[in-house]
């Protein structure tokens, strides 16, 4: 692991997730650069000081040396954006398997980098949409690619957050501090942070990809030099449209992603905060309430493949990031390349930075439409 | 009661919500241009033979023919949107009170051509943004107004509803047929239809204008002749921004408005759907739910004065309704003029004819931002 | 109207849903002993001061006197439980339809007293349970009468409210001094109250009736006379089982009226705080909701019957009255007499009156088991 | 751990939950009587052969050979209930500390057994009352202890179920299978497998225990040895009152446990299928939901200490076994015997069998209350 060491948030988020499933044993880290913070992580969760390296370049440097069934296999990335590619195009050309935090990267060059060195090995890199894991955005998606919907008209997603309505990295919060630094997370803080997540899930469930967009992102603390707030009209290639919100200043709000499909027979929502229904509407039927769970009726097999456990004992957000480990795993073992079946990837990661620049460019133009940025 | 005769959905509406507080007699109509369907409507009303008019021109002459004390003192107008206005100017100018069915006009300036008649007499103009008399919209407009949620940031207004995902306006359903004809509708179907109700509840929860908007409107059903789906960039004079969205191809939708409006301290939501209660978030305390209802904590004078029952005993839709008209009789009786405390009036009616005419212009529009179209 | 005067509750719930549908006229009342407060509620309603009587025995005795089609069609009885038999067995014995709050009476033997007056003449007895009014409870009744849930084994239905949490009777409080006063509310205050709703309700959807239960009553706050909190277990004549709670210091707590029911293949479950809906869960398919509401899909006609507008417009508890005054009129109008159909009777009374006599009688004994008093 | 073989359920459950915190590492088990069953879990779990025991004895037997540093720390008891106190007590004997699926044994007297075993060695005994590691059950539990909700005057617990509504265990379903053999799941079916679970439910969140009760268990499918639903009218010895449910053929429920608690002042509500949401109701203030999650406002301490990840990212049921895992864990480290801080352990153990033994009592008792039988 790089990054994750004591006082980061998505670092923990990670190792409960890779702990659930037995899949991983976390070998080695570099969690920080503050040498003190780096060794008492390590100690923390049991990893012998040797392999609690100094820096990045020094794990893939020592760890390349050890016999091969000995190295760490996969890599996660925790860090801020800036470092991810940088840190990935390292530890792929070294052979090593790479799971990364998202945004892929700090800009869509950058992203556009890692191609080469994703071809060039037999490895495979990850991305933490981590909202992709849960089950019933599977069944979602299974029921829009099966027509059960009938051909889409209307994608609206949304995703409200709260905790920068303040200016709280001017306050010391380390998690605030480099998600609105644009040295340390891009051209956007807001767009980068959550409207990927947005971006990701409304293409992910439709199968569809947006091919144009009319953004208004704002800033509203003041002193913040990025994005916290924003929404866009979307037309996607399929000929629907949508809206897309996103937004960090919705005070009280906690972590509200949604997202509602319409089609011409029927409609689908289902929100984060409630992963475990899904809830479906019908023109012609009333409406019906599809629950994650084992056992539990009309779900598909993607969606029962990410069910640990049987109806009404809830899963959650960690079960949906240990379900994109997991799947990582099996990708590994049974030797995939590229792309792990079940795991958000490159491709995803581009879509990602071409959003962000996407959405940047709308924002700052007249024109009602902007096209969507070519991520190939 | 112009309009309204069998067949016809809002008139039945008008006559439950005026009948919950006993403030209201039917007196005399002319429901239907159908002499049957009028006279069958009049006797299923009780009403006299000799007071179901055969027109509304025949109504307003001779009601005004009668004794002061006996003749219609309100008249409800509940006919499509093309006669609106005729009727209401002709009843002004009679001296009739009017509460009168929105959108308020077919354009802006037939809106406009009433202006004359309301101010020529002591008569009053209602108008049936329904929503508009739920205590708890008024619970939400006295939070903001009072400051509770800090400066406004934020606005998401949304009405999904699914009824004309399917071109029923060709297959003799009536009411699609009218809303879906522009000789009938004006210039715009869904906005017009309920477009007009998302932006009057922004405006009036927050207090604020719209004074820009970046829209995209489409048509879905092949062979409709109006929008049935659209959504907008809101910018508000305030510095507010938000997003607005209806649509009536949501499959599966009932009648989902809902507002969302965000300020620097904390949040409000409050579903049409779930009417009777108004969820407040805070950015330093816990979730509250405030609840209408005779005796209900925390309700401001306004809710409280919209609520018949105790907590607990779910109020709805026609007691919104009943709120408009119980309101209206008030004003009557104590003498108001022009506009009805309370209730809706020629503004309101203004902006939502404005509002129709901006979206459609945007709409066509490459520029991103329009300027509202000013309603004065 | 006898009672209802000003600072009562439930006598202007009963007009607001008499003239719901327009098929009541309010002509006479005796509001209040109080003669000024009864004056004032006449005149407040537009009722002359002649037909204002000073007593419900004057009421009865001048009404009779006047022409048929000029005096009371239908008394409606909205006085504390003592007054309920005398005034309706007189309106009865004078030929007046009579719709009644309940309990019907202080006491079984009371209760039973009205059935030669009933039997005598071509008279119709209403009683306002009010919940029965409610289109998805017929929904449910039609569902488990349909055999879609299999044999019923499981009744839960309780019934929180928290009102009475404190000592209100003692600091004046209207509501709460009669209800807790056993020589106007008679031997139960809670079960009088509002676990008579509850009993009627199971009994209502399930068309099954508890013949043995087991109680425990209590009194929470001290210096009150009469129970206010209680449950009990239940057993059905066809087999079935279940629990019976109903409470009124359920501190915070509104109106909770809540019944599920379990059959072989499946369950229902209705709320009456969001009485649109009715979740429906089977074994082997999804949960389902279905909607009450003008053309949803699913509803048998008994709730299409009850449904004045169309979905997502929500109708609550006045409108559930305001069926039962409906469909009282419609009996009225078409001859029925002794039980007017769609409204519960004489037989609801009676069942009751013995539920809380064998309540009572429960809660005194050391058996586990008490048979459900005979109410024939 | 001992049992929790491939087509087993609580024993993945367990590991799960176990590696969620990284404080368990998987050495040894006895997972199946059936050798290649165990041998096939064991390779699964990466478990090498010869610590893959052929039964509990040898496990322990084999185990403790093996020097302190390498040896099974705490052995995880997950096979049906006839085993666990035999296990337990030749564990803790041994030294090993305990970590047992619920009831603790198939009667209160094999219950009591392990308490000289217990006391004996420096050991720990943690018992599997999942529902207690939720955060909100603390935070609930808290506000009670710290008098928020006044004296408490009502305990509603209820745990429906649905999926032993048919004889699944006479169609070969394992887990139906145990559960409803007395050999093996002890003189109760629904009462020791969930029954237990709410009244722990109820008890932990009081503070208060019950002293008296009434039941009524049933067997609903026509084969089944033990019973499969049942409630029971409490009386506490605070004086409080209360309804315990707990059913397994509520047909189409998942797993509603769920709690509700009233004081003079207020009440709780909390649901095991929605979590991270207390509901907690005021006689003189709005409803408030407080939440689950890092940095929510409103939290006490020992709620927080149960939150791994911020608020909006829901943790479910693997979060609270985790939890109860952990706190173990911390009580191994500590040096805690006994039992461990933050995990239920033998009273409650004890608890649970003599609930169990006297709702049977009191099923076969002619007479109201039966006395709680002594746990001590």
């Amino acid at each position: 692991m790089i990054g994750g060491g004591q006082g980061a948030f998505i670092g923990a988020v990670h190792r409960h997730a890779a702990g659930l499933d037995g899949h991983y044993e976390l070998v080695c880290g570099a969690f920080s650069r503050n040498a003190d913070n780096n060794l008492e992580t390590a100690e923390s969760l049991s990893i012998s000081a040797d392999r609690a390296y100094s820096s990045w370049q020094t794990l893939i440097e020592e760890e390349s040396k050890l016999p091969a069934d000995q190295r760490v296999q996969v890599l996660a990335i925790v860090t801020p954006n800036h470092l991810h590619v940088e840190v990935a195009r390292a530890a792929l050309e070294a052979g090593i398997h790479v799971f990364c935090e998202k945004p892929l990267a700090i800009s869509l060059d950058e992203a556009k980098s890692l191609k080469p060195a994703l071809a060039a090995k037999p490895v495979l890199l990850g991305l933490a949409h981590t909202y992709i894991g849960y089950p019933m955005v599977w069944q979602a998606r299974h029921m829009v690619a099966n027509g059960e919907l009938g051909k889409i008209r209307k994608v609206y997603v949304e995703y409200p957050q709260g905790w920068l309505s303040e200016g709280i990295e001017m306050q010391d919060n380390k998690q605030a501090g480099w998600r609105t630094d644009p040295s340390k997370s891009g051209g956007s803080g807001c767009m980068g942070d959550i409207g990927t997540h947005a971006l990701n899930m409304a293409e992910f469930v439709t199968g569809d990809k947006v091919n144009k967009l009319c953004a208004d992102m704002h800033i509203h603390v003041e002193g913040r030099r990025l994005d916290d707030d924003g929404a866009a009209l979307l037309r996607f290639e399929s000929g629907a449209t949508g809206v897309l919100i996103a937004s960090q200043v919705c005070a009280g709000e906690e972590n509200g992603l949604k997202i509602r499909v319409y089609g011409e027979k029927g409609g689908l929502e289902w929100m984060q905060m409630n992963p475990n229904s899904l809830i479906v509407r019908s023109l012609t039927a009333p409406m019906v309430t599809l629950r994650a769970g084992g056992g539990m009726p009309g779900l598909c097999e993607e969606a029962q493949a990410r069910c640990r456990i049987p109806g009404g004992h809830p899963e959650g957000y960690l079960e949906a990031m240990g379900n994109l480990y997991t799947f990582f795993a099996k990708a590994v073992r049974s030797g995939q390349t590229g792309k792990a079946d079940g795991v958000p990837g490159l491709e995803d990661g581009l879509r990602g930075n071409a959003f962000i620049e996407t959405m940047l460019a709308s924002t700052a133009s007249d024109a009602k439409w902007t096209d969507f940025i070519a991520s190939e």
